[in-house]
């Protein structure tokens, strides 16, 4: 009797042992299949990776049982100050992050900062019902105006409440509201209040003076978020001045690159940034050309300072790639491509086909993919041709493509070690900071529970593998001695 | 100098013509992997897909340039009812749908049912502060009330306004609410209503006369909504009668079968159901071994009748199925399993982590899965082992899970063609009808653009096929004809 008792215990210890090896044995194919798994960490990187893990497990598991406090699934604007505050936002900042591959150049500063060159002198402004116009100019505008042209510090002065008038201009150059669940109701809401940032900003930030000051600033504050190299996208406006001097899109891009030579000498830790020329997509075939010379141009003038091209604009009113697509093929064996695609959740429509052209344009890296995760062919295709994903999270919710950043196709790019890098795209519109704040959602709201450490040194290598800064050996040199000390400050508690 | 110019222009050709080739190459993969491809359609069915793709298309597309419209991406309760009155809806609702395989017994009919049991005699209630209490008995209840007891006809007689009366008690029967994103400001939020639903209706539906009427009229129900066959879940509580009878587990699932008998006499064009006993998760070990013992006794006494067994209750707050690993790998060579797993947006933790235990279990089909997408490893698992996923779109919006449909990861399912059947889960809860709901989000708001229909008809026959309805191909016979019909009246424009 006992004998069969025993056996029947032992069957079933067996059986339920089997269960626990299978389930055990998937999740470990899992977690070796994830980003970063492939890192080993040396005993002081286990060492900073317990502390990270536990203010990172601390707040997930407390908002697990308590989830109306979870900061990550409300909306951005609700938490993103907040958020500044926690150790594990702070330990973020001071980690090198290697490089930012997706950034529109005049989207990437502050409002704040925005406003304060409103205090410049000669900047005349136009209030018209709905639009503000911005001009400098050392006299009164030529350009209509409904209303009239005054000089801003007029205007400011004969205000009754200068706090307020300032306010109001603020208002203008950011998309943070306290209710963007009701002003940005879709993701074209959203869009308008976007497309208009640029619009009234461009006057402003075009002027000369102000275009070669936004410039040095945007890489300093980078540098300051601990980014070392990045790849600034442009539609390079023309510029002017106040001699009346009209500067084209080649000439632009060259005083880029002055202003990063001269930026290079007062900081030479810094890497250094290359340019993507991303003209505007709602054009016909023939403006499409006439970009393609001017990049061409560029390259001849500055080879080593241009990356490539991409197109930008809203992807769902614009034309499709594939309307370009014969133009476009014509100018790959000249230039590298960069493309944006993806940025949509209209499955099967002629934006979400954009992935399609891209891809077999060869382009370099794509901006966004966020409908990637609905095409099986091309997530295979963009893993084996290397073509990483340029993810900008906070983007993504700013601009109303997924409201809650658990359901962010980012989450299943992690698991599956797609190449991706993270990016923050206009991070000065929403008031972020330069990259921290898509490492932080990213790494406490997108990714597993059982993402550490490995995943994060990961994200940011991909970052220098993934760019076209020419020397990779040197700057990932550069980056190990630098990810040594910010580990060794964690470890002795100095961060 | 003519011929270099040709030359020129053969090679631009040429290579606009490869990337074209490439991307039409990729896109001919892509829809060739989708669910549905591998259907081939008739030449009537030819015509009946020209007009439903018409419907569809006209509405996408239309969406697509006034996003603002587009009713799949609000909340369900704000376009549900106006859907209805749409072409494309009605024809979905007379097509056949196959089977429904994930339903819980007692939230399948509308607020409006209900309602009209509480007009039944020898019915008691409780107003309590916050809660109300229903009773059926023959006198003064004895189970304890904080204010009093009251037969139901009486309060209303004396209610100074019945419309508004009936109108307070219909709210305790559905989710619905004008406000829902306010309402709903998380999954918990959602699940506490959703909990208090069946809570409330608990002892009106549990009366044996009730239960009885309450299966049949749903089997009523899904027939007319042209579903053909169900299997349903039930947690099989207690029922009791006037007389102060009390029925178990065991007996509560034996009532059922005679009411299925009786009811396939009265409709013997249906095709049956088969019960999936799936008790409440948020327990211990030891009842969970009680509820084994409880299946595998109904299996004895109705083994034509037990499809399986299932853990049912919100993922994120019960015990992770973990907990019962060796009491279920024990049972697995008796019962077959159909768990619940992955109705979570919470990576990596104990709930998301219950699609690994429930595969190691051999299960059948996975309810929900929701979180599948982020698992690699599991999805390639999933496709070779032929674990069918159960997937409930309008319950996963209602009980907040994501948002707009169309970032749900049944879009990625479809494009993979992952063995997917579609179901409604409690569509009485949220007053959508049995299955048409489900099809028509998932058709205009999920799915690709491109997906027609043949996805609809493969999605009709997956259902059946991972149904465990023991003669496949009588049933899939029976659903060939009903299609041909279906087709035949669409095309003559009889529908
Ligand atoms: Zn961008
Ligand atoms: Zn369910």
């Amino acid at each position: 009797m006992s004998i069969v008792i025993c056996l029947f215990y032992f069957i079933v210890a067996t059986a339920a042992k089997n269960a626990i090896e299978d389930r055990n044995k998937l999740l470990e194919r899992e977690l070796k299949m994830m980003l970063g798994s492939d890192i080993s960490l040396s005993d002081s990187e286990m060492k900073a990776n317990e502390i990270i893990m536990d203010l990172k497990i601390k707040e997930l598991d407390y908002a697990f049982h308590h989830p109306q406090t979870f900061n990550l699934s409300k909306h951005f604007f609700d938490y993103k100050d907040e958020v500044e505050d926690t150790e594990l936002f702070k330990l973020l900042q001071q980690m090198p992050k290697g490089a930012v591959l997706h950034a529109h150049d005049t989207g990437l500063l502050s409002p704040d900062y925005v406003l304060e060159l409103t205090y410049m002198k000669d900047l005349y402004v136009c209030f018209q019902k709905g639009q503000v116009q911005f001009l400098f100019s050392e006299n009164i505008p030529k350009t209509p105006c409904a209303v009239k042209w005054q000089l801003l510090s007029d205007a400011r002065l004969s205000s009754s409440n200068v706090e307020k008038f300032d306010a109001d201009l603020r208002k203008l150059f950011t998309l943070v509201v306290s209710n963007p669940k009701e002003v940005y109701s879709d993701v074209n809401a959203a869009w308008r209040k976007f497309q208009q940032y640029f619009i009234t900003t461009g006057p402003l930030l075009s002027y000369k003076p102000v275009w070669e000051q936004y410039f040095y600033d945007t890489l300093k504050a980078f540098r300051e978020d601990n980014v070392m190299y990045i790849e600034i996208r442009s539609v390079l406006p023309e510029l002017y001045d106040l001699d009346g001097n009209v500067y084209d899109s080649v000439e632009t891009a060259l005083i880029y690159k002055e202003v990063l030579d001269r930026f290079m000498e007062d900081y030479p830790d810094f890497y250094g940034a290359k340019l993507i020329y991303a003209p505007f997509r709602m054009v016909d075939t023939k403006t499409v050309k006439k970009y393609i010379d001017i990049a061409k141009e560029i390259k001849r003038l500055a080879p080593d300072f241009l990356a490539g091209f991409d197109l930008v604009g809203q992807e769902d009113i614009g034309a499709p790639t594939k309307d370009f697509l014969s133009e476009l093929e014509e100018a790959k064996s000249e230039l590298d491509f960069f493309f944006h695609a993806g940025e949509t959740n209209w499955y099967g429509t002629s934006s979400d086909e954009n992935l399609l052209d891209v891809i077999a344009l060869d382009t370099k890296r794509i901006g966004h993919a966020f409908a990637l995760i609905k095409h099986p062919v091309l997530l295979e295709e963009v893993k084996k041709r290397g073509i990483a994903l340029e993810v900008n999270v906070v983007s993504n919710v700013v601009l109303k493509l997924v409201d809650d950043v658990r359901n962010h196709p980012l989450a299943a790019f992690l698991a599956q070690d797609l190449p991706v890098v993270l990016s923050s795209d206009d991070p000065g519109v929403w008031e972020a900071t330069p990259l921290t704040h898509d490492f932080y959602v990213t790494f406490l709201g997108v990714a597993s529970r059982h993402a550490d450490l490995k995943m994060l040194k990961k994200l940011a290598l991909n970052s220098l593998y993934y760019s076209t800064y020419p020397n990779k050996d040197k700057i990932v040199h550069e980056f190990e001695i630098r990810w040594t000390k910010f580990i060794d400050n964690i470890v002795k508690d100095k961060w």
